[in-house]
């Protein structure tokens, strides 16, 4: 790794250099365990996506929970999962350009790859560099079932690709991405529910239609922290790519449950620990932590167990707090704990976890895919 | 580094993998030569900030042309631009903590090093570190002239604190480190003028004020790119500590000059590259560098020299654009440029600038203290 790490195991939280991420192994493990449990439950298999923790230590001890293997967003991703002793990866994301796919042919040599595409010149590449490399190459279709971003649409415009990719020499077709990215973050239970319910149906019907003409989906794959439990109940998805549980953040803390409540399945395990550098006045703190230690494109960071303490401006190297006088002090060199707004792109912006269990450090893992973005 | 270049010298722009951070070397060269002929005409120097591009190869660039030295922002930035080969580096921060405290006064073995501080505890850090160690630490004070994040205020505060510095066996006060921040981005002209007046003002009175109790300041030191001609002509500050100069953003382009129009003393240099890897209709398209490649807290990327194109959303690894059909036409694999929203936090995304001049890549520059943030 480039960083050197903020701790090593056997220190106390107190001694780790800031700012650092912190994972809370009580909460995580719990979190890991939780969701393993609800999909054997439900019979579908777990294939969590490691766009959120971008660490084999991590997604090891998901496999070793029962998970099928992991997700990946982009080559450079897989490739340092692989690299790190992962042995199955779904690129659940569309591969464009020869540089991309001479990589991505070349990674499923060496472990069990699998590949979105949604259009014919990806499946033209992709079949291009397997027939060079005599390879096999793996490939879902990723069907829009309402999330607008990529993706076929259902039914017919499905049933071509995968026609397509039947008759490609080198590729084999393996099914379908029915992933519905802006239902996650809906709010309420019943809007996640309908807008699920309209993403099964359409992976169901386009399932249906490719069977009807001999090109069968081996899987059905998709859902997310803030739907999984419709796609596994649903009796069309095989797999899960639940992501954002293992850690939650003050985003999907947002959506509420069934009763209207604050979701509260999974515990917050993620935390940005920070180091209060200045005081300039007994209501202001400046902390160490700003915008190149957490990502703020939903909103601020929450203090975690601290009353009258709040994170209220922003910097690239500084945080600003607001001090409530009655119930708060703060005193230069006091280290708090800040919940990250959002967490996948919080954890990019650092190279390692720092694992702690009754306030001592009991791991410190690496987080091989940081910066693999192409 | 940890990730591997997406490019090498020699090859054309359209052959660099994406996302990747591109420099426009012409665009680039003419800024460095303009800040530096204009700081030599102001009779200021330069020691500009080395947080905007973390790089040994460019701050030498600046250095070549004239800067006394560079800042950094943090102790392992610093040590990163030292181990790199860079001789002089003012921390223009307050740095708490000991582990902290021993790297700096470390570094300060190996290199010309200056420190900030707005606190009796931390020059007390200071001093028991640099004894220990038998060396002397250089430290300036940083002035709250306006900004209200981290500082002590002008006047008798910062005389007790320079008092306790003279005091203090190891350290040697320097100056007064005295940045507006908050000036920076103020859109007009004539306020961002009438808040750096007010900052210099404070800056005077407290060096003055120092100076009458025996305390003279070798060095004023501030400004950035939004306000630096307002303190090169000041005749009270020495150095400049301006950044974005050199790339530009999305945001500082939101300036306005004199006569009321967008400044364009510089020019943009900076961008990130990226492919189209989805077409799900003609009107809209995604591109492969969302909020992993770029920082979005200072609102989207705008789409260089492509009329007709606008992104206008973003994920953690796509961007979603707006095609207008009437003037544009997008298809896959397509590569574009995009002028980010906010250049600083951007860099700290990527590990190598791409220098480019006539499409061809001249330069593969490291992105030495990417991520460096402790």
């Amino acid at each position: 790794m480039h960083v050197p790490a903020p701790a090593e195991v056997g220190i106390s939280l107190d001694e780790v250099d800031t700012p650092a991420l912190i994972v809370d192994l009580d909460a995580f493990e719990k979190n890991l365990d939780h969701m393993a449990l609800l999909a054997k439950k439900a019979g579908v298999l777990l294939r969590p996506h490691a766009k959120a923790h971008k660490s084999a230590a991590i997604a090891q001890q998901q496999i070793e929970r029962g998970a099928v293997g992991v997700c990946a967003q982009k080559v450079s991703e897989a490739e340092a999962l692989v690299n790190a002793g992962i042995q199955n990866v779904l690129i659940s994301n569309e591969i464009v350009g020869a540089k991309k796919v001479d990589r991505l042919v070349d990674l499923s040599r060496r472990a069990t790859i699998s590949v979105c595409v949604d259009h014919i010149e990806q499946v033209r590449q992709l079949s291009f560099a397997a027939q060079r490399e005599g390879t096999e190459v793996s490939v879902l279709i990723e069907v829009n079932v309402g999330g607008d971003r990529c993706g076929v649409l259902p039914g017919q415009p499905a049933l071509a690709l995968a026609q397509a990719i039947d008759d490609a020499p080198g590729l084999r077709f393996s099914g379908l991405q029915a992933y519905h990215n802006n239902a996650q973050h809906t709010r309420l239970y019943v809007e996640r529910g309908d807008a699920t319910a309209s993403a099964i149906e359409k992976a169901s019907a386009t399932a249906t239609l490719l069977g009807q003409h001999g090109l069968p989906c081996e899987v059905i794959t998709g859902a997310g922290t803030g739907t999984f439990t419709f796609e596994a109940n649903s009796g069309i998805y095989d797999e899960l790519q639940v992501g954002s549980y293992i850690f939650m953040d003050a985003d999907y803390a947002q959506n509420l449950d069934r009763s209207g409540e604050p979701v509260s399945e999974f515990q917050h395990s993620l935390f940005v620990y920070t180091t209060v550098m200045s005081v300039p006045s007994s209501t202001k703190a400046v902390v160490d932590a700003g915008i190149k230690s957490m990502s703020f494109e939903c909103g601020f960071p929450r203090v975690h167990q601290a009353s009258g303490i709040e994170y209220v401006g922003r910097a690239d190297e500084h945080g600003v707090l607001e001090i409530d006088q009655q119930v708060a002090t703060v005193n230069l060199g006091d280290k708090l704990l800040l919940i990250p707004g959002h967490c996948d792109p919080t954890v990019n912006l650092h190279e390692w976890f720092v694992g702690v269990r009754d306030n001592k450090v009991e791991a410190v893992w690496p987080i091989d895919a940081r910066g693999m973005i192409f």
